[in-house]
């Protein structure tokens, strides 16, 4: 409603995101009509370019290294982000090494989810179909270009890429050299670009029409951010508060192995655990011997009242919250009386990421994994299971909190969608309806559906 | 920010909201772990209860019907809504039928969407649960409130209901003895609540961290409002503008029935046809006959300068723009040079709902189905096809042209999501790395995924 008009300048940032974007779009049909050797053939051209064009793309690494050192020093970038972004010979080696293994997963589009017969020459098929345009909004990571644009043109979706200011030279070189290599091939450049500029992510996330999805990669700040600010739905997930309830009837040596991975394997990934939920019945036996091999391993326990009680308020410190994703070595502790008050501390205070129970009672296992409403529910094994490449998707496009489209781990099949195509020899729907309706057969084919 | 305290009053509709949206939630965990037989007990509780209940439906039906005269009067009613807020004793019987149909179609719920070995006694399945909480809002079809529940308590979901001021009272009786009857069933009555009052959509909409989908049934208006107030996930569909593409090649007698039945079976049907692209190559000898058999079926042309100058410009109006849905007998006719004009016009003007292509090239009819990029592609068959149940897919849920999670026409299944089951035997994901890495099997069992 403002009188004032806009600039050329100030229209010019958004002009450009939205052009980007509708290349992209254009250049989404034609990539979703090609095969998947064409598309197959556009990912070996891409890995070929990273191997031949190493120099340049160190050389641009350097640079942003350069640059991050100044923002180290002001304190504008952490020592992990500033640690993910350096490349080294062998890393570019390994991202065109990626590439390729994604071009040898099986191709996620043409499935066929589903095929009825409505009648006779009248053939319903459910094909699996790229999603079209996808928006991927990262930081440091410079192999997050690479990775991502490989994933998205596998699944026949143009991407556009929003990088990370400290990681724009890197990304401007690759992006320029990968589009360089599509020339080549059938997919056409635009399906692929690179956005700069801190506003150019607010204008991007305003693009609903013309954007199907949106990955953020990064902080927990980053995916909170992009949550909070588009209506273009979201693949990922902002937290994960995961829990480990052992059961009075857990076997104890199986419960210190299983802890001691959940925690200390990788503790900043998002399926370590955070607390562990213990049954009163088995507290004062396994909580001892639990506690002593916990802190030989380096954690720093904090726990409830009871907790600090049984093993001294010297050994557990107490705990601030129970939904705290700490990232770190810090385990959460908590006494409870049954398998109903795991369940419903669980659901109080988790995130719905993965959630464990260790225990030998068949029946305590089954109704917990029934009840408990997370994207991941385990027995008897290590949250950190929870992972695309270890559940088998070939590759892991993200981990999802979401409930709607994709849930958990999310391999390829996640940029997919499906169409519906229908087969007649000139049927009309009035033909089936009314006191002389012609009845629907609706049968499937053996193995189908 | 406000420094003005929250009176009593103020705070009270949105309090209201909150508390049946997190008493549902609460009553939804209740729900995803009861079996098909106590689900569909409790359905079949209802079903009895809206029989035995008849009378008190009708006359609450009267009181509301009594009412919307004069709003009817006042112009803040349509005629059409009016007429199908009417109830009558068969149309209550009905309802109780419906409840029945929707109990014996096949549980939505634990079916294995995949199962996966990753090692020898580590399994994981994928299995499909309730969304959670769904919110249905919707004008005046007071069936609505019974079919949506239905669906929505087999489908293990807790379903919150917005009914539109004209059906109030109406709804607040079928829900009033829906909750009867769900008390003496294993389904808690909290799991189906009725919101009245205009605000209460507001406040509804504001829950994203309590329901997992709100689906608008209703004006086209209803949707649009909806979806541009919520970031909660919609299911619908704003706008259906189907195409039908007469190639060359296409069957005159076959195109002639085809266009008939997708214009005139059910003109205000969001898979009614908007417009029919027609070849130039089969246009002088197709369209007068498809337009005067169009005519005589009460059909009202408009079309671009070439059909009038082919067809005279008394026998077609002027088109005013390609993107309109009509819901009536209106139909535009546009001629194409061929079959890649034709994608364009369907990608530039459509809304990705369904579009046909009529044609004995089977060439042409390959790359139509693969090229366009809708919801629903059809080859000689009239976009009437277009539905739930047609498509045998048992109750359809709503219309989707999202791209998401549900996509075309959708059945129960889209109101559910999956989950992860893993059952392991205590192994660690530090066990699966390293030198002495143990390999993944990746094992599908035969028939799996």
């Amino acid at each position: 409603m403002s009188t004032v008009p806009h600039t050329p300048t100030e229209a010019s940032p958004f002009a450009e995101v939205r052009l980007a974007a509708e290349a992209a779009r254009t250049a989404a049909r034609v990539l979703a009509a090609l095969t998947e050797q064409q598309r197959n053939a556009a990912l070996e051209a891409m890995a070929v370019a990273i191997e031949r064009n190493a120099a340049a793309i160190l050389e641009a690494n350097a640079e942003d290294l350069r640059l991050a050192q100044s923002l180290l020093a002001s304190g504008e970038l952490s020592e992990a982000t500033h640690s993910r972004l350096a490349l080294t010979p062998h890393k570019v080696t390994e991202m065109a090494a990626q590439v390729r293994a994604v071009a040898e997963l099986p191709d996620p589009l043409g499935r066929q989810l589903d095929a009825i017969e409505l009648d006779s020459r009248l053939d319903l098929e459910k094909l699996s179909v790229p999603l079209g345009v996808l928006a991927i909004i990262f930081e440091a990571r410079p192999d997050a270009v690479t990775q991502i644009s490989a994933l998205a043109l596998k699944s026949g979706n143009a991407v556009l890429l929003k990088a990370g200011k400290e990681v724009e030279r890197t990304a401007g070189t690759l992006v320029r050299l990968l589009r360089a290599a599509l020339a080549g091939t059938a997919v056409p450049p635009e399906a692929l670009a690179l956005l700069t500029g801190r506003e150019q992510v607010h204008h991007l996330l305003q693009l609903s029409s013309l954007v199907d999805l949106v990955i953020p990669r990064g902080s927990k700040a980053l995916v909170e951010f992009v949550q909070a600010n588009t209506r273009i739905p979201v693949l990922g997930h902002s937290e994960g508060v995961c829990h480990i309830f052992v059961d009075r009837s857990a076997n104890h040596e199986l419960a210190l192995r299983v802890v001691d991975d959940a925690k200390t394997d990788y503790p900043a990934a998002c399926n370590a655990v955070e607390t562990i939920l213990l049954d009163r019945e088995i507290a004062p036996a396994l909580l001892p011997p639990l506690a002593a091999h916990l802190r030989s391993r380096g954690v720093h326990l904090v726990g409830d009242g009871e907790t600090r009680s049984l093993l001294g308020n010297a050994a557990v410190d107490p705990v601030a919250d129970w939904h705290t994703e700490y990232g770190d070595l810090t385990l959460a502790l908590r006494i409870v009386a049954d398998l109903d008050e795991a369940i419903a501390h669980i659901h109080q205070f988790g995130s719905a990421h993965t959630d464990a129970i260790l225990t030998e009672d068949a029946a305590h296992a089954a109704r917990f994994l029934r009840e408990v409403d997370s994207a991941s529910v385990f027995h008897n094994a290590s949250t950190r299971f929870a992972d695309g490449f270890r559940y088998g998707l070939g590759a892991e496009v993200g981990v999802s909190t979401a409930r709607l489209h994709a849930r958990g781990p999310v391999g390829l099949e996640g940029l997919t969608t499906y169409k519906y195509i229908l087969r007649g020899a000139g049927q009309v729907a009035g033909d089936y309806r009314g006191p002389n309706a012609r009845p629907f057969t609706h049968r499937r084919p053996a193995g189908a559906g």
